[in-house]
């Protein structure tokens, strides 16, 4: 603590990210949910021609060639498309934009057990929130997503349980907020969930917000974004100008547009680590784990002859790490990336080695 | 104006950067303030050889490449030192962790003209600004700034006035507010002014803010820093993690470590700018311009023949952008950016063949 601190960085609680090994450092890492494979080669060549006379320049405020390459993907147009540094800063901008700030604000809906960043950016940014409670299955309580509030934020899949909702079911709680943002945060969409653009067309209400982060194995050069109707752009982009004018850089907005044009090599990206999960699922259930149906680059997994912070720990002394949280209701559960079909065996052969060494 | 924009978004005045020319345009672009020159050639080595399968993981949350060569560049310890997302991030996350905010907190003090961001941020973050008129010469009136306040937040050299405060006088002002951040943004410092690094030994609440974009070629990348006593970069971090915890991406990490460490090749490009700057204040005053005695990469100059409106608007027509502020006290000059010898002679041709035609 310090007296130079204002009222808000001495009350604030800040995200506590996964653990990021030293560079150099070798481990099995699966605990940050990034994508084990490299990204689209067209990224070497652009960065071998890149000319470096560029970077004495702002870059472009607007990422008009990232914004536009989203456009072509999603079937929208420009207009509806807002970058920024990574789809945290997006979340934050959106949170700061769209909801009511203030004790006497109303309060929005979120899960209670959810990306951790929510209740994070709802205290800095002052706005009141109401967590409710995922269901006993560990599935979005939809109905109670219904009743009237500020917004909503919602991340589809949901994080760490690796479950998502069908579009019935978010157009449901989109369609009972009329005059407020529902937010579905869909960093994980590329892993067989349905996306909720096909309902832009019908809710301005609607903000999605994305990541190439995990689906383009771009955790490293920061870019995530924001569908959404132009009013919804325009006032993320009225905070933006409040705060950073120029967020996303000129390497990776150039990055970034390759990336997003490169369709087939992410699908196939995807289908790799959607074909390695389902092996994954199969082979912890086979070993007495309880396992969430994952639409996701992750597993939410239940040993059940091990505490899960025992299993976290051993696992980390063998060089591979997983996430665990060490919260009510899902401190008996490990968030596992997947990874390579090699680090998955290696994870595997690890468990199989400590279980073996309980019995 | 959106029924779904908050309240902070509806009454939100964004900044306004200068004009950003589409890519491929033809212009000679001295209107925000970007080096002329091409950033160190070490960097053009690093793109051609750089791992993009680094880009699939997420990046050093804390930058430590990029602190550990500033720390050593600056002679202080990496613990006092903070990267963000170019420096406009860096000085929004500064307002937003060290300045009370609400109507009820003493208002920090800013100069009424300078860096035209200030008084966004303090919008943005509630944060009450007495602004404190500069003198009939555009010089900071110091004293006016050792009344007690919240804090203070001043540039040095200023903006857009080009004008630089000797050492002693930052000192007196940072010696006043024992008990609170005292914000010096040395965005232009590199061209012949004299750090308050020297200053930071003895105030523990003196806050440094800089960047790359101007002394090294690097506003594409955008990065920006912060210097200070280590409570208060831990001030920053906890604003930071609340916010997005992985704010500089792996390449401008790389990228800006490198120049930061080529500190002959920055030396030598400063050198050249301040050499095109003293030919260009000599060539304006012969012309009968208005020129404050430049610490930075630009000129504040005032037309004395012609209206600054109409020489910005006849430069433009010509391909050339400077920018011009229509504000009171200062929309009778210019702000015009030092580019090379060879973009300086044209300007003044423009401005020859402008001032020749009116006769």
């Amino acid at each position: 603590m310090s007296k130079f601190w204002n009222e808000k960085t001495r009350n604030i609680e800040p995200y506590v990210a996964g653990e990021q090994p030293k560079p150099g450092t070798r481990v099995i890492k699966l605990n940050t949910n990034e994508n084990p494979y490299a990204p689209s080669p067209l990224i070497k060549e652009q960065l071998e021609r890149f000319d470096p006379e560029v970077l004495r320049l702002y870059p472009d405020p607007q990422s008009e060639i990232v914004r536009k390459e989203f456009a072509t993907c999603f079937g929208v147009s420009k207009e509806n498309v807002f970058c920024g540094n990574g789809s945290d800063e997006v979340l934050a901008l959106s949170f700061e934009a769209f909801f009511e700030q203030g004790k006497d604000a109303a309060p929005i809906l979120v899960p209670d057990i959810s990306y951790s960043f929510y209740p994070v950016y709802a205290k800095l940014y002052d706005v009141p929130i109401k967590k409710i409670p995922l269901m006993a299955d560990f599935s979005v309580d939809v109905d109670a997503f219904l009743q009237p509030a500020g917004g909503v934020a919602i991340a589809n899949p949901n994080a760490p349980t690796s479950l998502a909702l069908p579009l019935s079911e978010i157009e449901r709680i989109v369609k009972a907020h009329p005059d407020h943002v529902v937010l579905v945060d869909e960093a994980y969409v590329a892993f067989g969930c349905e996306s909720a653009r096909a309902l832009l067309p019908q809710y301005p209400n609607l903000l999605i917000v994305g990541t190439l982060s995990k689906s383009h194995s771009l955790a490293g050069i920061r870019l995530g974004y924001a569908v959404g109707a132009p009013e919804l752009i325009d006032g993320l982009c009225r905070i933006r100008d409040s705060f950073n004018s120029y967020p996303v850089d000129a390497v990776a907005q150039r990055i970034g547009a390759l990336a997003v044009s490169d369709v087939d090599w992410c699908q196939k990206n995807c289908s790799a680590i959607m074909t390695t999960r389902e092996r994954s699922i199969a082979t912890l259930r086979a070993r007495g784990f309880e396992v969430l149906e994952s639409k996701t680059n992750f597993l939410f997994a239940k040993p059940t002859t091990i505490a899960a912070e025992t299993l976290y720990t051993k696992l980390r002394e063998k060089g591979i790490l997983v996430r665990y949280f060490n919260k009510p209701r899902i401190n008996a559960f490990l968030r596992i990336t997947i990874g390579t079909d090699e680090e998955m065996d290696k994870l595997f052969e690890a468990i199989d080695s400590i279980m073996g060494g309980m019995k």
